[in-house]
């Protein structure tokens, strides 16, 4: 191809046209009836943020973690993220409170907490969590260590957070943080995406989606 | 369950043994034989960061595009990103140069420029591009449209960036903006991942793979 050959196709200019049509189609190409209303708005943000419809076959959730998220962030809690990229998609002008959004894994205590645990410095940012937890959401995108290690500190009595985005990636171990956070016996309200796939834009995603009034 | 008869399975605490697991993973499940060396690493890389082995099947690449991206950076070369979670996904420590990692997205003069130009605040960032478009490392993990606006820059007569991670994710634009990046007729190197999948986290691991020596 010469430069004198090649054209751009046509196309959208328009943002609010883009999402229009986006989730015109994510609509018509998911089955998102067993969602409520509140979750419905999130699962396709999430769908938005991945490019891939049949996520919504594998979300796993409590039927009240939209209204615990929510309410949570409009009261003023933290968003305790476990990578900067988490931490970075979430949109601050969503937020009810201006709520703080933390991620500790760059803390320069962390290696040291790695080395005396035993555990990634994932897992180990969230001893740096521990007076913040009551009452906070978690957004975990990146690592199954992190929502293992989350789920070891509330067995041990840690206070609850008001709800759990707990969608790490990857091939060792996310299904099976996951299915243990789909588990949990303490009644957190959680979300999450079953399987291998999950990561930073589906944690946000949702986060951003949960945190606005539903549109 | 209560939490009596709860249990957290074992699981992997090292690090190094969650990567060498993966990849482990990866190689067997991936068909990797078509990647040169230097980007096969790439590959790997970014199904490490979303789970999806069979994303091998839709990398388009330039046979040069992993020479290309690690000489810039060894160079000095900025980094720019279309998105804050691009930039916050690179990793610093891995940049030869310590190398600027640029996103323009949120500077002020966006919102007007988007209106200037008729466009989408992706697009119009790039504007803010221009002075060190030539001979940069570009990396678009989110907007079709971002892709689109740096495709007609170069068409309108540009300067040329070194190589170009062409990632963007969705329904509207991002299968058209890719298959255009693949096509562009400047001869500029480039790597993608064909479809509506796509999105921040693959674009920054393909970067920091590239970026980092052979592992």
């Amino acid at each position: 191809m010469t430069p004198s050959d090649f054209s751009i196709p046509e196309y959208e200019h328009d943002g609010a046209a883009i999402y229009r049509e986006s989730f015109a189609t994510i609509r018509a190409e998911s089955d998102l009836k067993r969602f409520p209303a509140a979750l419905e708005t999130a699962v396709v943000r999430m769908i938005h943020g991945c490019g891939m419809p049949d996520i919504a076959d594998a979300v796993g959730f409590s039927p009240g973690v939209a209204e615990a998220v929510r309410s949570a962030l409009v009261g003023g809690a933290p968003i305790l993220c476990d990578s900067e990229m988490v931490a970075h998609g979430i949109t601050r002008a969503r937020l009810a409170a201006a709520n703080r959004v933390v991620c500790t894994l760059r803390d320069e205590r962390v290696p040291a907490l790695a080395a005396e645990i035993g555990n990634t410095r994932s897992a180990a940012a969230l001893e740096l969590w521990r007076s913040e937890l009551k009452g906070a959401v978690v957004a975990i995108g990146n690592a199954p260590t992190a929502l293992f290690r989350l789920l070891e500190l509330l067995a041990e009595g840690a206070p609850p957070p008001a709800a759990i985005v707990g969608i790490p990636v990857g091939f060792v171990g996310a299904v099976e943080s996951k299915a243990a956070l789909a588990e949990n016996p303490w009644e957190i309200p959680y979300l999450t995406v079953h399987g291998r796939r999950g990561g930073s834009a589906m944690a946000a995603s949702a986060v951003n989606a949960l945190a606005g009034e539903p549109e």
